[in-house]
């Protein structure tokens, strides 16, 4: 049964070879050589725009608040800037939020990269009705990267329809069809504390974590599960939980996720190629999805 | 300048040498030679009724909701039972929280003793407009406790003043008054999340935590501040934050307590003497408390 057809979020324009893409930082420092190396590979394909400042740190920032937010705000409205992609998550752009420009943003969208703590940015652009990538952050890129990840990274910025994820570990059985919405899950629980979080109705929403124990992952579930924020979702989609490894107990958090979502009665797949394990494959954040059989479909398949 | 005088929250009968305290296990499980040194101690002041199931185990659960919860329930509703202590928290009473009959136990209620993640119970307790008690757990009473601690405890159970906080750090200055809401951080952030923290105007919020890095602290603070959720408050008294050592960034957890309230405008203090690092003195979360020059006293002093 597809439940709830909604309308996909509106996607910026897709980039192109030669497009400019600006670098930016909006949460934490990051090691140079990675960037350095994430950058090399990105220039392959795209000019690149840097600002010097996202090189700074302070604590566990890649700079003060007002410098990553300017460098942030000033891509977000450059018309010549056509592709934002983030140095790396970490921990940092909750304490910048309300510091960028969305409504214009939101006029004028460009495609937004990143995932883990950009997973702040993407829930607020989303509920600005724009649709941004879940995908790799350039430290990510500078690291160990396969073709198909460079593929679906290339594929979702320039329009084309990345392959689907096949084979995943069907939980709860059905199809559903509706925006892929979510990211990380610690960010998806603090942007719902923080009044943010909105789950379109018929949503498909895509869920991954990392050094979590599964007692952790079972408290943030139960928090949007008693906040209502899954009640209007057709589907649910787990990616890697990366290093969320059992405690004395024993407990897997593939047993919680199961369980949690037991009660939704709406589809629920796990092992999706996306997330701080390998493979990252990047995806429309608010783009429509189609969930049959253990297989995610972009588009109308 | 003192702002904001609300009322307190509604305090259960105090209880008595003798009277009968109910033992429930709401969320993991615990070292059964803990509890019972625990209950060694309680029994020397009160009558104890112990439901065998709290011994159960479920992975990190202290048994099956349903069990937990009809254990909880009765407790609540009983009318001879004067008291309810928690024997751990861990995790897993937002998981029943559902459950409980908190109507009933609102028109005819008792008071209900623990912290941590017992806070979960706080929260919705007091949202139903009950006071409640942040103490120790039965299993904190089994390990090292101090005459002092023991004091504090019997006297907020027994609705004497307890000793005032003194000596406190000044992270802001100022005087305020009012219902002390809060417990523990991450478990205030997940209720927030989930829809059901409610923060009375002029509340002064209580908070502490355990094994967080400071940059989670920040992202939880960032969260409610984001949230709306400390805009009515008139003060924040941090109590311990245990094993929230500095990631190799050196940032430290006093430091980021500071930064995220500095733009509040109120009065913040730090180093209050509860949380899950001794000492653990006992007070009535949503009685009337002042805050007057680092120092905390329990209503009017």
């Amino acid at each position: 049964m597809v439940r709830c057809p909604p309308l996909a979020l509106r996607s910026p324009p897709p980039l192109s070879r030669g497009s400019l893409v600006a670098v930016v930082a909006p949460a934490s420092g990051f090691d140079r050589d990675e960037l350095f190396r994430g950058l090399a590979w990105l220039s392959t394909r795209y000019r690149l725009q840097v600002d010097a400042r996202i090189l700074a740190r302070e604590g566990y920032l890649a700079g003060a608040d007002a410098s990553r937010a300017d460098v942030l705000s000033r891509a977000m409205l450059d018309d010549d800037v056509e592709g934002i992609v983030c140095a790396r998550g970490g921990y940092g752009a909750m304490r910048i939020l309300e510091a960028l420009p969305w409504e214009r943003f939101a006029a004028r969208p460009k495609a937004l990269v990143g995932f883990s703590d950009v997973t702040a940015l993407h829930v607020v652009a989303n509920a600005h009705g724009v649709a941004t990538v879940h995908g790799p952050n350039v430290t990510g890129l500078g690291r160990s990267i396969t073709a198909a990840e460079r593929a679906s990274l290339i594929a979702t910025l320039e329009g084309a329809t990345p392959a689907p994820w096949t084979g995943l570990e069907v939980l709860a059985p059905g199809d559903a069809r509706g925006p892929l919405v979510g990211g990380n899950l610690a960010l998806v629980e603090a942007m719902a504390a923080a009044g943010r979080l909105v789950v379109p109705r018929g949503a498909i929403v895509a869920l991954e974590d990392v050094t979590e124990r599964p007692y952790r992952i079972d408290r943030m579930l139960t928090a949007l599960l008693l906040g209502g924020h899954l009640a209007r979702a057709s589907a649910v989609v787990f990616g890697g939980f990366t290093q969320c490894e059992p405690g004395p107990d024993g407990v897997t958090v593939e047993a919680v996720l199961r369980e949690r979502t037991r009660g939704l009665g709406i589809p629920v797949v796990a092992g999706a190629p996306f997330g701080h394990g390998a493979p990252n494959h990047a995806f429309v954040l608010g783009g429509e999805a189609v969930l049959r059989g253990g297989a995610v479909y972009w588009g109308a398949p």
